[in-house]
């Protein structure tokens, strides 16, 4: 399988109303995400947000937990929020990712409300051929802009009913999980 | 199937010394859990403490979500928070979910560390014979005398190398899309 990278896009998403906005970063996103990638082997965590106020709040976070007081009192922590770099775009993120992996990338969006998606087995046999960036939306997720670009979208997370309001943290983790994971048994 | 609920266990639980404590209920956790558990259409999700304060904690986030400000705000969020019921044991919690289903159902374990355990094929066939309750454990994962009662343990969640350090949010969504997920593709 190839590298795979996450990406946790605050910018551009939509709130409850539908208006486009950039989320605030929250402190559990970070970390859970990050102990989810670092369980499934992803090799990068971008935590996408412009806002400059917000990016020295993740700086701040990962500088507690990798180089702080943090990075000894919980090692495994570290390991985990190593993997975490702040970008403010998604272009950039997909910019930097490519670079690190010295070739073009996927870019696999995920959405509560996927249509014309792929599935799990078909985005597997992709991760055989190419390098993939795979971005989650916060708030009520991306913006339709980062749906017009071409790019595969994931099926959705469908559990046993209509209900489909899983925390992007869970929604991250099954993902992971069912890409990743290597057995399901 | 039969029905499942899923319990959250505060004590007995371990600290990162091994410790026996009472660990503090976290926020994220129910809210979490409540919205995995409703995706995957578990009947009741049992947070297990028997602080008294701790107690009046759940109750009074669960009364902004189920009938305060919260239930109008947002309604599927009071959807997920309707399965929660707080209990101060395992104990309780086991009398609680057998009352509701009428029978007597399976207390199946779940630890970072499983030894002795079975899989998730043996697990979806038990319940498709008995209800179960799934305990998770909170801090550094449930007293050895947990262990000691003969119940099952699900294997543990391996990702891609030797790191198991997922938040438990993450370990009970992976786990309820491996047992109650319809479809991996």
């Amino acid at each position: 399988m190839k590298p795979v990278a996450v990406g946790l896009v605050h910018s551009p998403v939509l709130d409850k109303r539908g208006d486009r906005v950039v989320s605030a970063v929250t402190n559990v996103d970070i970390h859970d995400i990050a102990r989810a990638a670092r369980t499934y082997g992803v090799q990068r965590y971008y935590v996408i947000t412009p806002a400059a106020e917000q990016q020295r709040l993740v700086g701040s976070i990962l500088e507690h937990w990798c180089q702080g007081h943090g990075s000894r009192y919980n090692p495994a922590r570290k390991e985990a929020l190593s993997l975490v770099k702040v970008v403010a775009t998604v272009q950039e993120a997909l910019e930097d990712w490519n670079l690190f992996c010295d070739a073009e990338s996927d870019c696999l969006l995920t959405s509560a409300r996927a249509e014309n998606s792929i599935g799990i087995e078909e985005a597997r046999e992709r991760l055989l051929e190419k390098p993939a960036l795979i971005l989650f939306g916060t708030g009520h997720g991306m913006a339709p802009e980062l749906f017009e670009r071409g790019w595969p979208v994931l099926s959705a997370i469908i559990g046993r009913g209509d209900y489909n309001h899983l925390s992007v943290r869970s929604a991250a983790a099954i993902i992971l999980d069912r890409l990743l994971g290597r057995t399901n048994s």
